[in-house]
């Protein structure tokens, strides 16, 4: 199973397909990854507030070993969390995630939100949180110009290859371009048929930007955190128009999801416990898609965002 | 007929009800400038690119002259055009602003547009626009916080008592408040029933920003465009909820538009070409909107934006 790649401005290659490390367990997190890398996957992608660095590392470590692939074979993906915006704290937590994956490089390094929160030292609180250790949100005084400049440091010191941004709207986004001297090689949103984000999947691409969607399945992983919206919203894979088109064409509600962004060149990062979805998840570029499906697809925006601060009783209205 | 006031951040009061200048005409500007000073209007919303500074100093100046106020029972405004965000940029234009007006600082100064276009002289083309005089949008360089240590200045030099922002988001405003030195006094946004932006509303009050709607109207602004949203809405003075409120209190639909914002500290901007109007728009802090009336306007959001870059055929997608 050879997956696709998308050229970023950085000149590496990205896949279009990789396999997305939220919420995923840390007593079954090595193994997760070890299974994904032998069922094809090689796009993993972290972050340091999901709590699991150590176990990926420890996955695509035995990986690496058992000669399933090479280091250079993978494409792995951290991020920047908010505590962490003073331009002085990006490296020294970089070098701390590096380390947890067991690499000595990153090959895309994200800045998670345009949120700046105050600095936690990890001694204190690891992995971080939006919140200190009381209950707190306490924010940071970092712009978004002095994370972003410790930001292009990693890469002249080798530390992440690329290095790009999520959640960020398109002021901001057009703001950053203004001033980098590095330019993001990616934008990671929230993207699924409820949140297409058209104008900004637009602008990015535009402005040499690869996307990365996640949440590609909409309500489906915001379930589990309860979330009011996610519980009354019809679910993508019993939406009408998805099963029609995934019978049409003999695939899974899943897959037209899938394909649906990466035939327009969006990255996704889906997660499944499952190893038939797994394999399934990858399987998604072998088919196309009509314009008339994908049209019918996109028009089922609704504005429905779930990622959402706001959402999670944080006082943080960024969206 | 005393307007309220709003006590912005600066220590400055602004009166909740001005004159937008948007729009008005070149051979009407001075007359209308001067008789809504008589009607009692004290706050005048101008801009770089309305292009009729000279005709709007020429209506204050008689005013003054004829002893109907003085110069400090007015609250100017003005705006600092796209293509002056270069640093080196802000002070020369506002002092031909200054000047243009004749008077010597404005009570409040805003940048514009969160967009930096590439710097064109005025000696080329003023009033400026959204293009160079063959029709190009060119994006400048600066960065939103270049322009805004700049604005800082102006403060510094009494060119400005107060400074503020117009059309920014809530993550670029975030940003903005983590480095300014001097804060927004206030942001300006399109702000009506059919597009309350209420979370963004919320921040920038919670932040100690006064907000300022521009048209209260809705689509009635952007008629003359010839904008299809425009065209195709109920106009907001023919909407069966804001009519029957309207009626209840005794009031135009237009009055209960203005109350609905003035009553939530938001200033309002109107402009009209009849005297009977210009009067009753200035009539809006004597009744008071129930609580009830108030969401049942606010429930007619629709996210539906008029004054959009994207509308008007360019490719700069803020929102």
């Amino acid at each position: 199973m050879t997956v696709p790649t998308v050229k970023l401005n950085s000149g590496f290659e990205m896949p279009l397909v990789g396999f997305g490390l939220w919420k995923v367990n840390n007593d079954t997190c090595a193994d997760q990854v070890y299974n994904a890398i032998k069922a094809g996957y090689r796009l993993f992608d972290g972050a340091c507030d999901y709590g699991n660095e150590v176990e990926c590392g420890q996955g695509i470590t035995r990986a690496i070993k058992d000669g399933l692939v090479k280091r250079e074979d993978l494409f792995i993906v951290s991020k920047l969390w908010n505590s962490f915006h003073d331009g002085e704290q990006v490296e020294p937590i970089c070098r701390k995630q590096l380390a947890d994956w067991n690499v000595d490089y990153f090959d895309l390094y994200i800045v998670h939100f345009p949120i700046a929160l105050k600095y936690l030292d990890p001694s204190v609180r690891y992995p971080p949180s939006w919140t200190t250790a009381d209950g707190k949100v306490e924010l940071g005084k970092a712009s978004i110009q002095e994370t972003w400049t410790a930001m292009e440091s990693l890469t002249d010191k080798k530390l992440a290859r690329s290095i790009g941004v999520s959640n960020f709207s398109a002021q901001l986004l057009m703001d950053l371009l203004r001033y980098a001297r590095v330019r993001p090689a990616t934008l990671q949103i929230e993207h699924h048929p409820y949140l297409t984000q058209t104008r900004l999947v637009d602008y990015a691409q535009k402005q040499g930007l690869a996307v990365t969607a996640y949440s590609s399945f909409g309500p489906l992983s915001f379930l589990e955190l309860d979330l009011k919206d996610a519980h009354g919203t019809t679910p993508l894979f019993e939406h009408d128009i998805i099963k029609g088109i995934a019978e049409k064409h003999g695939r899974t509600p899943a897959q037209v999801l899938l394909r649906w962004a990466t035939q327009r060149k969006i990255a996704v990062i889906p997660k499944s416990n499952s190893p038939t979805r797994l394999a399934q998840n990858l399987q998604v570029n072998d088919f196309d898609l009509e314009a008339s499906e994908i049209e019918s697809i996109s028009a089922l925006d609704k504005g429905l965002r779930f990622n959402d601060p706001v959402a999670y009783g944080l006082d943080i209205p960024i969206f």
